[in-house]
């Protein structure tokens, strides 16, 4: 392997060491392979549409040896039109814009001192194709991650009843309580709590999660050999120890801004549903949320007090995003498995001649069949009628002046 | 006139004391014209459609002699088809029914004595046409009121800005204090209050209105002559010297459980908008609600604390009846004049690129245009260009070795 200068066995045993034996079906990629997807994660930035052009055409291996070997943008354009369906002229500037990018990160010792250290972390490379793969990424078409580095067993595969929840860092008492119950409750209805490990409500979803038995999956935005932010290091490695923290970044990469905006995507398609407890106007669970409706993702929103600054964002998405309002765990749910909402309960069960027969008897005074009709603006035989269904349900008495009430005040 | 065998001279005197000199174009209505109108509302119920049929097709007099007279079902639909375009066999079994339920209450002497309280407690007579008539009954058709009971001078008529503000009973410190705003705010922006008079929620939209010195209309369930409930007695009684109070039913009437859900259909057909403010899962505000939505009005709904039950039926109106989510008077405002909402703040403002080339730099080492393209994944033209633009933004400074940050922790 010629990639990077480096020898075939370094490459091999790199490859190794972030590979686990039960990672199915993406096991079956060769060493070069493995050490291409791991090393692409380090050169390209998460979201790079063409990374992922170059990658699925080429093949990992071959996509990094085009750019290393220093091939011109329309070399590569021609070797990918070649293989697959592309338009030359279409692609040709995209990866020359993207050798731009990826050149001054084409450094061989950093690559090789990453997959060292996720391999010394316990950290693995998952790949498309592998149990522990979130199925929902592959919603993201080109702007699907590459690969992902991985702590904890568990994954998000096709039949996993997976749940985003959400929220500001700056909770209130309020919406930690709420995403506290909300959390219990989906565990128990057999979901895998989805969220960001931050402070605030994604700590907060993830802690009733193992408080209540139940799994929790994070995903992060910087490399999984130091955990952000770090007073929540000993909630993520809980995490990784039940469930399973996932980020696109390789071992040594920083968390940034533009990668918290980029993880929020993955939150979102990795995610059956995703609901936001609570959130201020400018909250970046807005973005999560954002990506949730552009994937087509049901988007849940937990209204709060309106003179609450931190439910301001969840009214917003309620109001302009369509997001749907939710109250409680079984409503969540709801998003997910597509049930209807319960019917409403019968609001008015009594027909209006037995309300109106009700409210014109009185529950001390026996009244006739006639005052009644007259009183409630009924006719004698309606009253009649009225008066047997109300005396079948144990609503009147009758008396040998007349019918009363028996269920005390009629309003 | 025959009707009820009264002299004449008293029908005249009566519906006189009932009417007012500024009563617009329904004064021009004949003295047994507004009689038998005053009669017809103490014998149909609210929302008789055959006593609308009826009155519509006769006019109030004749349909009223009609019934008094003794005439059968057949006879009297006969009559209306000579008149109208109704068809006899569909009409003669609904004013065959209508017969026995307004004969029990054909008693002159309560009618007269009803007028008579009327006009000893300057409750008077609205019709159809009168610049006091709520503009949007019209829109209930036959289930319209035959006549209006009002105590005050303001009307609702087509150019009135108004909206109702209704909620429960048993209303929280906290749906009290959003009435008193969303009322305070509603009045500053021209409209006109309209709500029930209840404990809870309605009180508290008349009392913020008229605290604001605006205008507000309350509609009772029962006789103006003595209101309910009585513990608002003073406060119905500001209602009615500055703005106005109506009802369906005459003087001497009490409220029943049929005669406040069909006096809840009044004040969603009369307002232009009706929000619920804070209601319970089975809060009569949601029938007034139904009401609203039925009419196609539009209608919105605060959302409160999800752990409180005094909004689980502003929460259920969201998710299950369509309900516009509204926080404030402005977005209550909103639903009347149908301005769409203000486009959402940009979110985020900063390109990708500006956002990365912010996320590589630092607040104190300073780092060159190459340094930056590794660190952002970019490539260093696209970070020179970029620096430049951040540069004229006074996000970061230039040094002999390269750019800093000017505005702190990037995340």
């Amino acid at each position: 392997m010629t990639v990077f200068a480096l020898e075939d066995r370094l490459v091999a045993s790199l490859a190794r060491g972030v590979r686990q034996r039960d990672d199915g079906d993406g096991d079956a990629a060769a060493p070069e392979e493995v050490f291409a997807r791991a090393a692409w994660t380090s050169i390209a930035e998460p979201g790079d549409a063409a990374a992922a052009l170059l990658i699925d055409g080429l093949g990992a291996g071959a996509a990094l040896e085009a750019i290393v070997s220093g091939r011109s943008a329309t070399a590569i354009a021609e070797e990918l039109a070649s293989q697959t369906h592309v338009d030359i002229t279409a692609v040709t500037p995209a990866i020359g814009q993207g050798l731009e990018r990826w050149r001054p990160r084409l450094v061989s010792a950093q690559v090789v001192r990453s997959l060292e250290q996720a391999a010394r972390s316990g950290v693995f490379l998952a790949l498309r194709g592998d149990e522990s793969w979130p199925h929902g990424l592959d919603d993201l078409g080109p702007h699907a991650p590459l690969a992902l580095w991985r702590r904890g067993a568990v994954g998000l595969g096709e039949r996993a009843r997976s749940i985003a929840l959400v929220g500001a860092r700056a909770a209130s008492g309020y919406g930690e309580h709420v995403t506290m119950e909300a959390a219990a409750g989906l565990v128990d209805r057999g979901f895998v709590i989805v969220s960001g490990a931050a402070y605030g409500i994604d700590g907060m979803a993830h802690r009733a999660a193992l408080a209540s038995d139940g799994t929790t999956v994070a995903f992060l935005a910087g490399g999984l050999d130091r955990y952000y932010p770090s007073g929540h290091d000993a909630l993520i490695t809980r995490i990784a120890e039940t469930g399973a923290v996932f980020s696109e970044l390789p071992c040594g990469a920083p968390p940034t801004r533009w990668r918290f905006l980029q993880r929020n995507r993955i939150i979102a398609a990795a995610s059956r549903a995703t609901v936001v407890l609570e959130a201020g106007r400018r909250s970046g669970s807005l973005n999560t949320a954002g990506h949730a409706a552009a994937l087509g993702r049901p988007l849940g929103s937990v209204p709060g007090p309106v003179t609450s600054a931190t439910s301001a964002g969840c009214h917003r998405l309620i109001r302009e995003f369509d997001a749907v309002c939710v109250t409680d765990a079984a409503e969540m749910a709801e998003l997910v498995t597509g049930l209807l909402p319960e019917p409403p309960a019968a609001r008015d069960r009594r027909s209006g001649e037995e309300q109106r027969v009700l409210d014109a008897l009185s529950t001390r005074t026996a009244r006739t069949a006639d005052d009644l009709a007259r009183r409630s603006g009924l006719s004698p035989s309606s009253v009649r009628a009225t008066l047997g269904l109300l005396g079948i349900e144990g609503l009147i008495r009758e008396r040998p002046d007349g019918w009363v009430s028996a269920t005390g005040s009629p309003r």
